[in-house]
């Protein structure tokens, strides 16, 4: 078994409000974080695939084929966008950092062929960053 | 003469638009950042200063000075915030990377004791950015 | 469970002795860390906890919380200092890199509220890190 | 036990083709890197092995010593060369990311005193790279 | 004026032989990059454009545009290419970083719209660049 | 004319201290940085030369010996040394990033044959460096 991992972008905007809570305690928990006027970040995706290597092609996985699909099931959905707004899986959910993770995770999970998705990391700066393995790990 | 620069980090949203333009015009000049929900990036400025060593201190310019000059002149007011709405000198501007390049400029120019802002380098994304040295260059 | 990990940055001086060694031994093993007059490194250090997703914050753990843990037991301790005169833990353990992370790693187990620290990485250099999972690992 | 990783250098050319197929199925599955010319880059190796703190040397494996083991059974190789026509590997397999790593890896293994070779990974690109951890795992 | 700096990347094959001169003086002069089945290199190409912003857009220089132009003139042509071989201001001209410089100045000069070629920077390795400033300069 | 510019590393002790000044003035200028012990740092020296492409050759000037003069004049001197203590420029005067840059551009200046010592940059931490271009600039 080998793991492949390719590197994808996204720029989007986000805020962290909790509606359940106060306005103070949102501004406590969350800080700057909680203007709901958004900021935002540049993005970086790290996934992470495993498999055996095709003895015809030297490929885990066909390169431009994964690239294609962080395209259409992630970048094309996150780039340029406000997560909050327009994204389905953040309308309830704040988009930290670990729940971006999971939330790729949960879009990518069975969608590479021959090879299993074993980890997704997300860089929002290039000092901090979440990893999911998934619900097994 | 010797320069030193200082970098800074802000993540802001923002987006484009034009409104003497229309939103067809606004889409085909602007892309994917014409989206009014804004987006966004973790910018980072690069500020150079020009002057002398003081024979004392070894320093052209006092550093922890300087970072409080950066902090208070552009970090306190760009970071976390959304540009096109919060930030002043965007409201009728469209707040593209020359634009805030010359922005951050005029906010800081005459205001580092013994030095002269030589350049400001503002970068989007770490493969774009813009660089201005001010009206007499 | 989700990983999350956050980076600090420390700028310390050491050199490398053992004073059960000759001189020449020292030379030997050492090379050029082995000049008592310390030489020094920008240290990166990348901390990652593991832990649940609190559906309330979408945090793993408060990142103002992690940071100021860092920085309270880590940063403050080693920063600007050398670390063979003035961290009580290299008085007799050779300030290596994986006798670094070692060090930080017992700093910091059991400090962080809600999660696990389940590694300490410690960059040198670029070139060269030290990965420490703790002595169950 | 405790890891250390170091990284090294190379600079290649290379190109995909697989013999038995035709040039329309390699230019399909390949691309751009079916070109026989060759192409390159500037591999990047992070090699992590892992092993015990010798408490007289503060060290896990001596670091002179590791340097030159990667010089001498990977970089003195695989440097300034083309890797499909000047290195043995590569003669009748595909030099892939993948391939690469595990040509290292089986380079590397058993090479190093007191220490387990953990993993090899190789960059091709920032964005691209591959991890093997040997046959057991 | 101000200035705007954008990067592209091209990986690439070469090798430095002057054929006016013996083997033995090339390897002397040229080291390992003298090996003619070449090797090759993740460049970095950075341009910077000189211009004034245009008030209905806020760019010095349509991005989208300028992508487009280093794509159609250096990318096309560079990537994934035998420098040597395939590309053909390097028949007779030793590709070394100061003349790859010095070539896509000259592809790229009067090409973008309302700005003028300032520089062309390339890497050929992050510790390794040339600057061109044209002819004038 | 086109520029060349070479990147070299060296890790370095040193601290700041005027002894002309009190105890408490050096505590108020240089912050943590007075620490007499001293702290250190990974410095990154960035050497720009300028002259004329060799048509022999297509090199400004032979990598080789660029790469052995910086060796010879500046890091065989500054790297592993306590820059206060062993590094006789620094004996007088503080190293700070400012002097560092213009003691490394005394050492430079005239010694690259055929080319010109246009520029040093000394980066101390990634987000902070001087340049220096003689004084002549």
């Amino acid at each position: 078994m080998i793991l492949l991992t390719r590197k994808a972008d996204f720029s989007s905007a986000h805020f962290y409000y909790n509606p359940s809570l106060s306005q103070a305690e949102n501004e406590r928990i969350f800080g700057k974080c909680a203007n709901r006027n958004g900021h935002g970040h540049n993005y970086t995706l790290e996934v992470t695939v495993a498999g055996e290597i095709d003895p015809v092609s030297g490929f885990v996985v066909d390169l431009k084929q994964l690239k294609d699909i962080l395209e259409r099931e992630v970048v094309s959905v996150y780039d340029h966008r406000h997560l909050n707004h327009e994204v389905p899986e953040f309308a309830n959910t704040i988009p930290t950092t670990e729940n971006i993770a999971v939330a790729i995770w949960k879009r990518l999970d069975g969608k590479v062929p021959n090879a299993k998705v074993l980890r997704v990391r997300v860089y929002e700066m290039p000092d901090l960053f979440a990893d999911y393995y998934g619900e097994s790990a």
